[in-house]
């Protein structure tokens, strides 16, 4: 393709992350670092994603970092400081008007980059930008460029916001197991972590273990089924080595059948308005140890915090994201399109990564499950290797800038 | 008194804290620095408090702490790194064996000096030990050191622990509402934060409106009757202002008839096994305002990472325990005995303050409530001037040590 001239556009899309503001930082350095020798004139940033685009809600990004000290702010600011959205776009030649619509806004302002920072449902969103604006033979350049708490995307070795988010778990639960350990009765400690569908988050427990020797006891990942009769007796053989036991779920196990184990121990509980209502997986797994057990059981579900928890984020996380958002805008410049941003692993032992891209349209729609050998045969907690593998991911503080006690954050007006 | 020579006990009573090492650490400071002239021969630790002192479960820590790394890295170890018991002392002349007993093992470790870091319960213990002693006429400094992430205490300015708890509710509230921004859609998010007599750790989720303007929208505390009617209201009124209404609840919060919100509103719920389950106020809350307004609502529970995130300390709270626990220290080898340190405040702005002590028998089994000046009117936040009185307390980040990515605690084997 042909060297590209004209104003770029980036939006954030999906659930926050701590490090989404970082990639944003790294397209922002990347066009004000010229990268493209001048392909890029002005960077828009659009609010709340295609939904905020749609709307014509543009922000002059070129503009409004103007120093130094704002782009570093942005990097150690959780959530994403566009705003984001949930929207899906809707199939080619369902509904023309929309796309005829988002091509006369391009126009209208230039736009020859697209630059659109998510997860699974995001890369979708460009997979189709992508089909379209190639059948309307409209010359852009649009790259995906990955971030999800989740890691569950194919292709890159790991997801940009995944270190900071194990990290988050991985430090919590330390701190956790030290709490649980001061008192002499018998007691469990279930931890719900995140992740519907894969467990990487929840495998972040486990890293510990080779750092240390202090993690959870018991680790179980939805890429397993949960097995209540086996589950009960991990927990008895857990509480005869100590009586302190701590176990770290995934939200999303399920049972053989398919059943969430949420759906599955706590359906009958209905509220005072007499709504059914799901407790989590955590507080299911509560009340069932403490009728068959019958020991003091407490679960703690990690919740929010783990994808905004910008106050410990992983500094090769922050790092990593920083990089993946320029090596974008600088691909881009050299006229790829219709790519997602890939992290490739060099070397585990030193860790050693590098920045690539692959084809969109084969990204989307995908789930990067946990795989099996990073599993024991048990199935109740991660390998040793798997543990090494995450290492490198949560290695480094990177720390706010604070202000009396709370952190300093940038905010997009 | 006259001046003891002989050996001291230091013992961690109750809840954990992320700074109840640090006071500990203090006391073993004083003791290092020999600040009573030969007065204070070996310190001992007992294992699990009194539990473990019955037990005679003791451990050197004059030999075990032989280097100010050591005690550097327990300064930063969350939870008791003694451990900890939930012990209730019998009444005086209830059962005369079991002091007699604890008598007996003073005796024979020669113990002087008796330190007990702790709360509420915990200067139970060291008012009936004291009383015990002075009845036996066996010369003894007893000690009292406070902490307790509640911060209810009465006579001391506040207590150690309650600045990093409430650095951590801050912080994280920060990062909540910042998570919460992101989309346009009304949505609640209510966050249940640990207190059930009195509402101090609540109100440090309003600290940071003096500091950026950005805070919950709504702040209940237990030390006001909970209005379902008027907080329905309150929520429909801050849905008009923004779409992302963030509001922080006590864990504690009743009804005007002593029933407590979580009850009052789950009480009717019921788990697989046919067993009553009483949701968190939290929970409660979200249930019932998905029924009443229909918005999107969560619930987050902060639990134990409150009372143990020792990863983001408050470096004022750390260096206040160390001093109280040095301070005990020196007013023990002066003479002082049956008292409990104290801080006292000289001035916020600047934020100054210096150590004393008072009378235990005085401070045990007393609760020191939020004052009503520092409640708005309606009930429904906290005031500038409890916002400005409880800054100080979370100013400066008190980082542990890390090693590949996770921090390195101490634990004493």
């Amino acid at each position: 393709m042909k060297k590209l001239i004209g104003n770029a556009v980036v939006g954030q899309s999906g659930g926050p992350t701590a490090a989404i503001n970082a990639t944003l930082a790294g397209v922002i350095r990347g066009v004000k670092e010229n990268v493209g020798d001048g392909a890029i004139k002005t960077l828009y940033g659009m609010k709340n994603g295609v939904e905020g685009l749609l709307q014509e809600r543009l922000v002059d990004l070129t503009a409004f970092f103007d120093s130094e000290e704002k782009i570093e702010a942005l990097e150690h600011t959780p959530a994403a400081a566009l705003g984001s959205c949930r929207k899906k776009l809707p199939k080619l030649h369902e509904d023309d008007a929309f796309y005829e619509k988002l091509l006369a806004i391009f126009k209208k302002y230039d736009i020859r980059y697209f630059f659109y920072i998510g997860g699974n449902d995001s890369m979708d969103t460009v997979a189709k930008l992508s089909a379209y604006t190639k059948e309307q033979d409209y010359d852009m350049c649009i790259m995906g460029v990955p971030k999800t708490i989740d890691n569950d995307l194919v292709v890159t070795d790991h997801t940009p916001g995944f270190g900071s988010a194990a990290k988050y778990i991985a430090v919590t639960l330390q701190e956790i197991i030290r709490d649980c350990a001061v008192y002499t009765i018998p007691a469990v400690t279930i931890v719900e972590i995140m992740g519907r569908d894969a467990g990487w988050l929840t495998a972040a427990a486990g890293i510990s273990r080779v750092i240390n020797g202090i993690a959870p006891d018991l680790i179980y990942l939805p890429e397993r089924h949960f097995n209540k009769e086996e589950f009960f007796e991990d927990v008895r053989v857990a509480l005869k080595k100590h009586p302190n036991v701590v176990i770290a779920v995934s939200e999303g196990i399920r049972f053989a059948d398919g059943t969430y184990v949420c759906e599955g121990f706590g359906v009958a509980s209905t509220d005072a308005f007499g709504h059914k209502q799901l407790s989590g997986t955590g507080k299911a797994l509560e009340y069932a140890v403490k009728a068959e057990i019958g020991c003091k059981v407490r679960s703690i579900e990690l919740n929010l915090p783990q994808r905004c928890a910008s106050h410990i984020a992983s500094a090769t996380d922050l790092a990593e994201s920083v990089c993946v958002g320029r090596a974008a805008v600088k691909a881009a410049s050299e006229g790829v399109t219709r790519q997602m941003m890939t992290i490739v692993r060099d070397s585990t032992e030193p860790y050693v990564y590098h920045v690539e891209h692959s084809d969109v349209s084969k990204i989307a729609n995908q789930i990067k499950a946990v795989p099996a050998e990073f599993i024991n045969d048990r199935g109740n907690n991660v390998t040793d290797e798997c543990a090494r593998y995450l290492l490198p991911l949560i290695v480094g503080e990177a720390m706010p800038k604070y202000r009396n006690g709370i952190p300093e954050y940038l905010i997009i007006e």
